[in-house]
């Protein structure tokens, strides 16, 4: 896939003195692992969107909580822009490095510190893999519910970050609903405490504030996450639809009957043949759309809600539920969905994932726009999704080495995005904004609301030090963009206009 | 009870031409509703915290949103500080006027704008009573969870303020967990959007940083809510303990085991007499506590948690389990449980409520703890309180008519807080900092912490108009409280130091 790196914010950045920064960083910590020759580099280049690329200038490698203080307080004083990153698994550039920055690498701070089965908690450093909490809880019949698909490696820390969703999310919420306390070091090394073991915390809460900032406000050192007891039982039916809007309209159908499943997952054709191809999980290959409902809880609880939603497939015109009859029925089902990704990345050379939330009402309406403007591009777009809580994933596919597909991929991504935001959605679901959909955030957010961002921002970092041009666009790249409504001829806050 | 009103605040603030105020809000809006006679000011001079009082410079009462969007405007203009009010039930003087500055009064814009079973939520007015939206929910069988004890009274635009708690928030979450969206005003009266209808939103979360920011941040003009489903079946345990210990201890067991009851509430002997006194709800006189636990759900699943908790409950040394035989009955058990404080109210001219919130593991520890500074306060002290989720609210008794008392019953409050901060816990649950909690805030936060909030505050308000001297205490009053460790010997943000 090609580049879409994109200059302007490297070149707006300040010129580091890469050797007095080298050797301060060297004096302080002698033990700190710090990488800085080309070929040791590279390999740090991008995060889960290969897309967009660049060399950092330089990579640190902490395995202390002291040495990432000392570090911020170095790149602080030098005035060095400073990009952190987990396991590099995110999917929207949020971890994308800098020429002119420092990627601060999380990763070995990996300690698994406290569970404690009583409390429900586990205390855990920001390296940990998401899926080693809930193996290290599982002993006392507890787990950490959030499941992004990459759990198997990412992070906690980066979870934080962007605020991780997954298949669970509906039933169990996101990131910031599962954590209670967060250690982080400002950008100038100073420790905060935000949230606490009690239910609330006093003043601003800036625990769900930080969640989700992208590493634009602060390191995070240190998480505790709540644990959650595994339900006993979980099924999963399988449903049929000859119409993609009966699928979708069969969903907000479940929700107000007042059923809340464990994951509710929507596949369209192009989607199911490619699966069935792959995997052979069972799909009827034939289907327009299917829908996957997993129902967890007590015998009893899950028993009456596999009957009601059953009925309710039936009455929006499914042409076939089945429900899984054994445990090993149920992985198959699931496995088709879970794979859905890499088997769609085999129709096409390339694929590019979206990341669009709508309110449920709007399924039927979005999906069909979507395949109208899809046919208008001369692009195949596979739905996977999930579609409980309106999260979409759109697969757009195309090939990057036939002249103009590529561009028409993003622009067709970009109407996608505008759309979710029409209906009264968002531009993002649980892969964050990163560089990506930098100028989506234009069409999200009024001129008013932009400001208020900025503000926040600076409230942290002043100087913009921290992970500079992320998540929130700067107004001059919105008046590019040609999205904002510039007062008075004049864009506030001018000294956060350079990145 | 004496007046414990606080002039610093009041005084530091800049002069208001008054007459100036009255034309310019008179011009603009000549149908605003506004009061600037002293005795139509005299009603208005505290919320539910009556010990701090002061008569507001005027107050005006806004039936539609562009009214409060100009009453902002012309405030800022003036640089006015504005108090935001809503049915003033709060406990810790969030809503206490300013004698100058404007006390806005939200409880008439109290329209439901749309309640949606389908998309299970409700567009409400800031004025609209709590209660008033599940009764708005009720046909479709739908309830807004979050049920402070003063929902028939209380506004929604309040609880969001306070971020307001209640009985059922053990297993459905703070008002925080329960809202989608907002529509607020900034200081200036800027229309502004925090969260949207799909289940997640881009950039920063400021939905999460403005519930419970206590009127600081900007004025809630519309509030968008989640509604549940009704559970089908409710069922009650009460059980009967001979010492405090063991009933504290039962709490941790019960939520260890993997149950979240709707409600797990803790009551000591002096409160179950003054409850069976004044209620005859039939409690156990003689206990040293009670447990009353609520367990909602599907029949089976309720079922099977009432015979787990009373095995807990029994293991944990009770002496008697009971379960409500019936709705009556169910409905007895609790009307002790609600008419508590009233009840401890008739014990003494005086009491004085807190609410602390700590780890479940501490609650032995802290009980005990609390009966011992009480006995060296020589004063009594009523336990009441939310167990499960560790929400204490200890109620002093006293005559504030006997010399010292009321700062004995002081000293003992701010001494109970600090205990609940030393053991890992926050200086409250559901009622708010507001006026009443503003020096403990200096033994919660460190200076950095506290030095973050100011920031977050100037980031959304850099005057200091919105409800100065509450929730956040300034680093001089932090200062002089004590509490505070000034660095290299500077304040920082002096520009903040005035209120």
């Amino acid at each position: 896939m090609a580049m879409l790196y994109d200059e302007r914010v490297d070149g707006a950045l300040p010129t580091v003195d890469r050797a007095l920064l080298i050797q301060s960083l060297r004096d302080a910590l002698p033990d700190l692992q710090l990488l800085c020759r080309d070929e040791d580099l590279k390999p740090y280049e991008c995060d889960g969107l290969a897309a967009y690329r660049t060399v950092p200038l330089l990579v640190v490698l902490p395995e202390r909580v002291d040495q990432v203080q000392v570090v911020l307080q170095i790149c602080h004083r030098l005035t060095v822009p400073v990009v952190a990153r987990g396991a590099g698994t995110g999917l929207s550039g949020g971890a994308m490095p800098l020429a002119k920055g420092v990627l601060l690498v999380m990763a070995r701070l990996n300690r698994i510190l406290e569970v404690s089965p009583q409390g429900r908690f586990a205390r855990v450093q920001p390296g940990v893999r998401n899926l080693s909490i809930s193996q290290a809880a599982a002993p006392y019949g507890l787990y950490y519910a959030p499941d992004p698909s990459s759990q198997i490696a990412c992070t906690i820390g980066g979870n934080v970050a962007e605020n991780a969703g997954g298949v669970h999310c509906l039933k169990y919420g996101l990131t910031v609903h599962n954590i209670l306390k967060l250690e982080v070091l400002t950008v100038a090394g100073e420790r905060l405490t935000l949230g606490s073991d009690a239910l609330d915390s006093p003043g601003f809460d800036l625990l769900a504030l930080f969640t989700g900032s992208e590493g634009m406000l602060g390191i995070v050192t240190e998480v505790t996450v709540r644990l959650l007891p595994k339900p006993p039982v979980a099924r999963v039916l399988l449903a049929s639809f000859d119409r993609v809007e009966d699928a979708a309209r069969s969903v907000a159908h479940i929700i107000a009957a007042g059923i809340i499943p464990g994951g509710l997952e929507m596949m369209d054709n192009l989607a199911i043949r490619a699966a069935e191809d792959f995997i052979h999980a069972g799909y009827p290959v034939e289907a327009a759309a299917i829908l996957l409902c997993e129902l967890d809880g007590v015998e009893a609880d899950v028993q009456e809600d596999c009957e009601q939603v059953a009925a309710l497939f039936t009455q929006a015109g499914a042409c076939e539920v089945r429900l899984a009859c054994n445990e090993a029925q149920r992985a198959r089902f699931w496995a088709g969905r879970k794979n859905a990704f890499p088997a769609v990345g085999r129709l096409s050379p390339d694929y590019y994932c979206m990341d669009g939330t709508i309110p449920r009402r709007e399924l039927p309406y979005v999906l069909v726009r979507i395949s109208e403007m899809a046919r208008e591009h001369g692009l195949r777009v596979a739905n996977v999704f999930h579609a409980g809580d309106g999260n979409m994933h759109p697969l757009i596919l195309f090939d990057a080495n036939r002249p103009g597909e590529l561009e028409r991929a993003e622009s067709l991504g970009g109407k996608i995005l505008e759309l979710c935001v029409a209906v009264g959605g968002s531009i993002t679901g649980e892969h964050g904004v990163g560089r990506e959909k930098i100028n989506q955030m234009c069409a999200q957010f009024t001129h008013d609301e932009l400001r208020v961002f900025h503000a926040v921002k600076a409230a942290f970092d002043p100087q913009g030090l921290l992970n500079p041009g992320k998540n929130i666009p700067t107004l001059h790249r919105c008046a590019e963009f040609g999205a904002l409504h510039v007062h008075h001829g004049q864009l506030p806050f001018p000294a956060l206009e350079r990145f």
